[in-house]
């Protein structure tokens, strides 16, 4: 019998943040991190497109903490959309140094839950 | 052949509120009553969270009412995630009666879409 | 082996579309134009609801175009819900020629992603 504590290993979701506004920001960072205190081994993926992309611009962000925390201690990566940067007339070395890009964004979600991964649309 | 109706027995879906206001309220009861009317046997999970919980709140919802009823007479269960409760400093006796718990509403999502269910983010 | 380039055959996805603002009819837009410039033959359906009615009325719309692009180039259905329509005493004729309806949203959301489609809750 499998006595092992279920440490979210096996678990992997996809969020969608495209928020602009500090209300959004906050829940999302509060969602990952009610998730990663249950479920430290979750894979998560947090894909920032469109207006979204504040939460993580170096310069803007207010989250570069515990985000780069997330990033550090967890099975949690964080993706720009290549398209919502160019049309910002952005590049990666603007975001914080946790992000990588993929080329456009609603691909990257439809993948992801074509390969079983739950969805979520933060934001409030 | 089967000629049964489809009254919705079998269809299992996940809402999730997290919105603040009122249009977005009214949003989702008429989600499901639209919903109900048609599939009144559908299994529906709504899980509330974050700044959605005023819905739910006894002293605060305007819709007291109708969410009673979508309990009472069809397969609907309202659920909130304990974090929200506690970083509100509310407790289960300021909801509504029909209200039950969940532990972390990002995990309840997560485990109702692997095990089927489908997945609505409410609100506009 | 396969070297035929993905263009996004058997990729299937639904837009949920609900949002009275500019800036999520906007959003909506340019990730369909994203989405098809990459996969240009990804089934593709646009489910326009409550406050999201705006988008797709002909008086009020101002992205006839493009939508109209969508639906005559690729595999792009827009449907707008019958309740909807009824509840803002409009009907079909009110909307863009390339609209067709749907009884219920919220069961059209669950039925495509039983079949297994990718769901995407547009707007920002």
């Amino acid at each position: 019998m499998d006595r092992t504590p279920d440490r979210g290993k096996g678990h992997r979701v996809i969020f969608q943040f495209v928020s602009p506004d500090e209300a959004s920001q906050q829940a999302l960072i509060s969602n990952l991190k009610n998730l990663l205190a249950i479920w430290p081994e979750a894979e998560v993926e947090v894909v920032v497109h469109g207006p979204g992309i504040d939460l993580i611009t170096a310069s803007k962000t207010r989250y570069a903490q515990p985000l780069q925390q997330f990033v550090d201690h967890h099975a949690v990566r964080i993706v720009v959309c290549e398209n919502s940067l160019r049309s910002k007339q952005l590049t990666l070395e603007d975001m914080l140094p946790s992000v990588e890009t993929v080329p456009v964004a609603i691909i990257e979600l439809i993948l992801k839950q074509e390969q079983g991964w739950a969805y979520i649309k933060a934001g409030v």
